[in-house]
């Protein structure tokens, strides 16, 4: 199955850091699929890189993409 | 029964992938339930698209909804 | 007893879609107890059914109220 | 004890219609708390209710205060 | 061990109120780390104290800092 | 493994002092994550730490990063 908007089909990952990559690339996926055009979402990415608010904004969307990801893997706690 | 508001009428999905995909139907559901008017809601899409600001917080409705569903979905997790 | 903030003053749905459907009223309940004008609230309502911008907070809000009235009827769960 | 934040100290409820009232209180509670001068808060209040966005957003605070007093009280699901 | 996020080095409290007080006192130590200034932090916080959107805001942040700390209380229900 | 998103590559603290440090942490390595050029960065940090909506917003990204990591510690509730 090709997937488009979870890398690997899968919430699980090895550890906090890829589960961290994990959040990152989700929301990325989800601006391409509101937004397929790559040389518009190139624009608007200079956009918010550079836009004090934005950044805190995509820190948001992050936080909460990562808050479902850790309780998929009971918060990568040791055994 | 019809369904307006939830494709299938169930949180249940078989994979994060098919998952992410009701989040974001839902998502758009509720703006259609909102804003009716087809012509109207065309015309907003086409701001929001090409805005950096309203695609990350589309991003943030996007992963609230989704992390209800992996909680329905008991995240996936292998058996 | 009358409710004026929870429809039937219960969590207790038969299914997803009546969920969305009581997140959608418990929102606007609210917005209804904060500025009781009918008048203004069907002003200001014209106002952010054509915003893009408020649009998606709106999503926000009821994508936050559902999550709680999922959790409530454990997600409609096949049993 | 007197309390300013929480009335009655407590976020157990007899039913969600009263839990619902006990999160608008306390969303107020902490705007008072913020700003004690009765006279700039009732300015204010006048400025938040006539304003769609700001009226979005007390939804948004109110369904977050909500959904701790909802898990509190397990939903208020039936016996 | 000297504490300047989390007054105590604990989420306990005795009681919903004490809680909420704790949310509001973590709340601002978070805004202190990123702006040590006093006296900056003194104008700023003129500047939200009479801005209806900004204490709505403050609002926002408050109650996700309480769901947090009603969690690790389990919600002072009664024993 | 050289983490650049999750420092110690863990969310287990010792203690909520410590867990909020991590928060504050992990929110900054996401913008940094997101603009990663050192002179872009500081110059952006320092519009956020002289402006009062963005230090809320801040708080509200390190509330949520906080709710992750103490649920991951069970909250250091006492043994």
């Amino acid at each position: 199955m090709t997937t488009t908007l979870v890398p690997g089909n899968s919430l699980i990952t090895a550890s906090p850091e890829e589960g961290r990559a994990l959040a990152i690339k989700m929301a990325r996926l989800i601006i391409k699929a509101t937004q397929p055009d790559d040389a518009v979402r190139s624009r608007l990415r200079d956009v918010y890189a550079n836009d004090a608010v934005m950044l805190i904004q995509v820190g948001q969307v992050v936080a909460t993409e990562f808050a479902t990801i850790a309780a998929a893997n009971h918060y990568w706690r040791p055994g």
